[in-house]
């Protein structure tokens, strides 16, 4: 099969496409044929020598999330058939045109959703979902506040947290307001040039139940500063820098929770664990469509490095999906 | 009644005590003689001007928790009659001849521990479980670990992690070490002059899975190395400073929850909820002897100055009691 491999680490020109081993299923797993993969900042890092396959396989190739058709079956499959529609995150190894995963992991893909789009679902679905509602206890009635609104997981947790009855304040660049607001954000602030901090208290004065936060670094002291009495901030990433002077003073005075967390790393047992319950509480909201994957440009294949230079520009409103079979 | 108010803020000096109202009971409150209060670490600081009682009652009298005997009931109270041998915690208002206090806050008195003793359980014993057991996750077989060991709240903490079938490790100053290990801790660190962090590593490599800590500033990085995957730190006071710089980043890859906490600013009912668990939970452990107050020393009213004086030289180890009444 064709797969991206990287032999050395470095910008978009080390994303090559070569012929490598297709995978065979475990008695546990199924072979899916990737119809479209799409591109995570975890796969900018990992380009880049920063952020490895945990599992180390050989040879390393990345990619976090596919959707596509199931082709082959190991022996104690039990879920899936042949031809079934199916969707799935996994620790590498999307950017290829077959993926080995346990069967446990996969997800039905909505009827009424095509692979290219359902490609644009697992990961940002999955990391909001879990961030504000598992870890971060968002409930109907409360607020939330996320950070870069117009990413791939902002967009996300802003229809999550409407459809569930939340409110949802987002920040975001120049130029991408209206489209968090189109998909349903209660209120945006621009991130540049001025502090946003202001705006959300104004707002929201009693504060923020629950922060999702990606960038980190000078917003986390602001986070402290706009999360309410007992909420919650995850910590989802730190795109802004990962050591930061913290006021730990407010903590305490709020008695805040603030929560690191990532799905890659974790072991199988818990990622299933998030998906069987993300197809129980999530997935029919797609059916119904108060869901639906925000694609924000579709590549072929063979034109990945320009997917992911489009990535670094940080122009995308939404997922870039990149097409494979 | 006789009760310390305080006209101005400073040093032990201005701790005087006079003459003032004696409470009257709402209609489910509870007025208890108070045979004893003991000192903490907040009264220090409300003392100094740094930490008021959140109610802003005058006059300001100071002492979280206490012991004594039920003296008069509200027309509602169904839970104390009179006589009843009581402890609890309040926002203030221990340091006096009688404190009212609302009745499912009150804790009975195991029969055989008297009332003086009785005084050095409430805010150790239920912050102590609170922070390891509710919020930091604390179970048998798990690995806890606590900042300064000999301290009240380590001392507590020590005999409850062991109680429950937890694993505990604690720092603590030079000279300690012997007190901490005859409470039951299966490792004690000395803080100085050399950093405990390489010896918790050897102890434990697989890291702590709940860490209290009462110091922060630059604990909190040794504590993030220190902690498991998944593991929680609860933030329970901030001897060392309020601001630092911190390594969220281990906060991801860890995956940890840090969360702050104080008992003081709880709203009654959820004071009330910690209450009525601890008595079902903690009590009864009082009474088979797996826990036991530890008290450093008592002092007689008329010298709570020098009893102040005594724990800012910061030479306890347990709790140090006032006798009242």
């Amino acid at each position: 099969m064709r797969a991206v491999v990287l032999h050395s680490h470095g910008g978009p020109e080390v994303l090559a496409i070569e012929e490598v081993a297709a995978p065979v299923p475990g008695p546990d797993e199924v072979v899916v044929q990737v119809a479209a993969t799409a591109l995570n900042r975890a796969d900018v890092l990992q380009r880049m020598g920063l952020y490895p396959d945990p599992r180390r396989i050989q040879p390393e190739i990345p990619g976090l999330e596919f959707a596509g058709t199931v082709v082959e079956v190991g022996a104690r499959v039990a879920l899936w058939a042949l031809g079934d529609r199916v969707m799935g995150i996994e620790a590498g190894g999307a950017y290829a045109e077959r993926i080995a995963t346990h069967e446990r992991l996969l997800l039905r893909v909505p009827d009424q959703i095509d692979l290219v789009a359902a490609a644009a679902i697992p990961e940002v679905f999955l990391t909001a979902w879990d961030a504000l509602v598992l870890q971060g206890g968002l409930t109907s009635g409360r607020w939330a506040l996320v950070h870069a609104g117009a990413s791939g997981v902002g967009t996300a947790a802003i229809q999550i947290a409407k459809a569930i009855g939340a409110r949802i304040a987002v920040t975001c660049s120049s130029g991408k307001s209206e489209a968090c607001r189109a998909l349903g954000a209660d209120a945006v602030f621009d991130r540049s040039p001025h502090d946003w901090l202001a705006e959300a208290r104004a707002a929201v004065p009693q504060g923020f139940d629950t922060i999702l936060d990606v960038i980190g670094g000078e917003e986390i002291d602001r986070n402290l500063q706009a999360v309410a009495t007992r909420g919650t901030i995850v910590q989802v990433g730190l795109m802004g820098g990962s050591s930061s002077q913290v006021n730990v003073g407010v903590l305490l005075t709020k008695r805040v929770t603030w929560v690191g967390t990532t799905l890659r790393a974790r072991p199988i047992e818990e990622k299933a664990a998030v998906c069987r319950r993300f197809a129980a509480e999530m997935l029919p909201l797609f059916t119904t469509g108060a869901l639906r994957p925000v694609v924000d440009s579709v590549y072929p294949f063979d034109q990945i490095a320009d997917a992911h230079r489009h990535m670094e520009a940080n122009a995308n409103t939404g997922k870039i999906v990149v097409t494979i079979n």
